[in-house]
């Protein structure tokens, strides 16, 4: 299953509330990105390998619209993301100030990315709407993104709302926010995460026919049969 | 009066911002619960009797997926919620963890519950958007709550969202968020919130037909004695 | 192009983000308003002259409802306002309690005002939205101004979200959110905002075509020669 | 005893924290400023009139050096406070820039002022120190006033901390911040804070003689008749 | 050594930056108190067993001056505080009260309580230092509790600073802040920081000898045996 | 003056406030790093070139006890650090991990480094404050720096406190916290800091003299004459 695509499509139904909960019993509880929400709620849910970007505060002499044409500039970055990549942008938590606008997501769509995540904020809103880019964020702010940032470089460790992040570790996006799945982690996650998205069926199927949770939720060891017996006859 | 339906009849037409006034009046300035807001914008506006949850910060030998099973949990504690009940939970104000996702809310549901309150977040939002269950909440977050809490126990006086909750208060929500009337006062409220309504009724009329503001709102004695003539002639 | 109607004219199909980007090349940085969001997302983009309201912290002795019916009211206010202009109010950043409900937004809204700003909130927001008044805001809260907030004065200099705005200076917002021209810039801004959104237009439809961003945005001279082909046969 | 001195004399044995509780008894609770501590512990409890100072944020085009030889600048107003006033600086609470370093408080202190209060930031601390004035800030910072803050005017209603003040209230500080009496309350203040001191002195006394809490503060009648036999053979 | 007298003697001398590296090391992170510090720097390291005591925020219906005097109250709270304890109180963060003056601290410090713990403020600053208490709060202020908090109960289950306290855990506090101890663990907890303490001394005697840090903190496996050479010769 | 040893000896005696008024005349407005206070006041005004330091949050797979002898470590960096030079630390504004101790600020102090900088904690205070070395901080927090952070790499270039830094940018810290210089522009910064340091000595002798404000600070065209006799006659 080791395969990008694999992974992926293993994950397409899994929900980011079933992952942290795989993870926090592998002893993982920092994979959520605080402060980064849907920018457009019921987006479709999201999964590829992290390209990180990095900012870091803007300084007059240096975050200039002039530094948009250096080679460290964020268009160069754009470039060199691969198609299925997930671009997750550290802005250190700074939301006034948008760091991508219709443009850099048009064109962030067009290399087949599969979505953005930023702990900052997006610009241009309406315009980045059209692009049909799956974006999380921290909000939307009209200034660019040399009003409070500089660009500095790409595929470096980052840290994105409290979470740190590594190229290629794996990313996955829904409606509660993004999540983190470490690179050495992610077959370990996918085994579990499918069982338990099983798992949870049966019981939401319980709930809704009329059963009490405790004993239930988690199950107790007769639950656990019936549910067994039921998974096996699927 | 003092039968609980008949007080949830009374309050359904009336707005949060003009319980506040009244309470206001009556010198209670803390009431309104800051940082909760309703998951889903326009969802119908919600009367009941409090039933308290209390959560304190995780310890990492204390909040594990195995406490879930205690006698002490968040699952026992449902299965008190009487119908008709405003569950409201005490998270602390913290937001990185979901404190229900949706087989608690399914189950909440069942029971009858009028709605959830909390200042922390909920998980799972699109399976919470499913059950039909009214939340208010501080936001969406994947982890479960064992990853920032601990769930302690029910029916205590709670803080929620900088307002104290004692069991059988009575709360009342709609878009502008979740509002206390102490269950010694709820009769007081009812009455006066009724005629204020009534009126604002009337002044809102006078101002679509273009009224200008001054001795309108509030009314001086003339605009007063007009209003009068109105109510009483419906 | 002094004449207000010419500079709104010129100014509705600009967005928030052009502009601030002209004002950074201007020197101006601190000119998006902090916290300030849409309460409807995808209301029209509003322009006009800032008609300014102030609020302090609410005092017991002085913030009460009586104090609605004093000629420093916010009532009296609304009656001073200018058809056209948009209503920015300093709340200090407060958002538990609402500067204004449904009936003052209905009055303001009569008045011919074209928008309403604040960093502060609204309360009734079921009610302001039927108003039809557009408003962007910092939430929206139950309890009245009074709970948390004395009026002032009106058209003085404020700050809101961190702008500083003096009465006439030029407000523009839109889904990103507000923004200031300052009355002394506007036909410079204008001038060169209408330019660069016809530049952005073109670089759009050239990532529309798949070229990648070095060279095009900002455009090298190549492109710059291109693009200005491009305009002079529309 | 309306005369200023008197009711300096009157107040400064009185402690921030007593005049806080006589306060919420006649039902205000919005006096003590947040985010504004003594710079120099221990300094000596300050008593006057309020002089209001009124910052907002700076603006690019309006905020700079030349701006200080303005009419309305922070030096016109220096040279307008009377000496034994309390000058109250609105920094709405942006500590990232001083309002007034060593040559400006140097003036202040050399005028008679009795003290500086402010919830932004001082600059030049070790300067300020120096001068002997007593200031109440939230904070050190290198920086200018005008990088983050436009003086606007004096003797203005202003927020500082989040509490309303206006010109010739009563300004009272000592290590537990500072705290405003109403101009109308200062003479009931005055009269129960001392009688409540008087009474403080004399459980206090209890308490280090072994006496437990239940039934002496706040005092039984026993306790009360004990009191104030003490109280009359003083 | 599960007396608690050993265990205080055995945890006197060290740190809480030790407590913590240790705890961590047995996988609990959640142990050290935000916010809260000492109120007089350079105060001797507390140690003792949790008292812990509840506020919610105020309610103008309940928190009154009046009830000083409940069953209840933080008074009767403080008699029931066993000689050498810690109180520890959650106040919700809430700085801008204080939950304790001179009187109630100086009959806390007459019961011969080793410290207090707040994640709120205290009051009346100059006394309570008078008092001798070590005190580690979250800040000072003029206003009394029930302006912002209700008092709820003692020796429940609290959260402080981010922490989850239980009656009868281990509380160690320096200059770095307060730590808890889960009383299950504190035996081992007190056993691996004296190795570790001994050890750290040998590392800072080599460093002040000039040796560098790679292959030292943590040592390598020769430095361990000189360490432990040097740890045999004692 | 291009030789660091006298930049040093010309920034030693101009404080941090001159620093930033200078480099706001020159543009330069995010230059005061927030968050960034004297661990102990008073302690001297220290200069020096910045050696960087970077940490993300933390990630339970790879923030552990074991990550300090990995070759990317504080260890490692520490031993890279030349003497003269200021350290400083992108702690992300995360204080509740100390990110070095008394053992790590004490091999800091015997490489000859001239101060520490970071917008996080430092731990073990006390035993800090022993070694000797100027530390500006974001406070004090007893658990280990992998509780919270995990350290990447150094010499990059990075953010702290809000400000950008990069390596061999100058830093001066006193009092008022810490101000970067950039390297290329150092030189203009000494030459124009010590010329308004030397002005504003001679308007502080004129205030103490009982000059009053308006046309003495910033001095009009007669007082800058005078100013000018005053400093040629030194």
């Amino acid at each position: 299953m080791s395969q990008l695509s694999d992974i992926i499509d293993a994950l397409k139904p899994v929900s980011t509330a079933t992952i942290t909960t795989v993870l926090l019993k592998l002893g993982l509880r920092r994979v959520w990105m605080r402060g980064t929400r849907p920018l457009r709620p019921g987006q479709p849910r999201t999964v590829g390998r992290a390209f990180t970007l990095r900012f870091i505060p803007a300084r007059e002499d240096l975050a200039t619209p002039a530094s948009w044409s250096s080679p460290r500039s964020t268009r160069a970055a754009i470039e060199e993301m691969p198609p299925g990549s997930v671009a997750v942008a550290d802005a250190m938590g700074v939301t006034d100030a948008g760091i991508f606008g219709d443009i850099l997501c048009a064109r962030i769509k067009q290399r087949g990315v599969a979505g953005l995540i930023t702990d900052g904020a997006v610009r241009d809103t309406a315009g980045v709407l059209k692009t049909g880019l799956s974006v999380w964020c921290g909000g939307a702010a009209a200034p660019p993104s040399v009003a409070s940032l500089t660009f500095v470089n790409w595929q470096e460790p980052i840290g994105c709302g409290g979470v740190s992040v590594y190229p290629d570790d794996v990313i996955v996006a829904d409606d509660d926010g993004a999540v983190l799945i470490p690179a050495a982690l992610v077959e370990d996650v996918v085994r579990v995460a499918q069982e338990q998205e099983l798992m949870e069926t049966w019981i939401m199927d319980e709930v809704l026919k009329g059963a009490s949770l405790p004993g239930l939720y988690p199950p107790n060891e007769d639950n656990l049969k019936r549910y067994k017996d039921w998974a096996s006859r699927r």
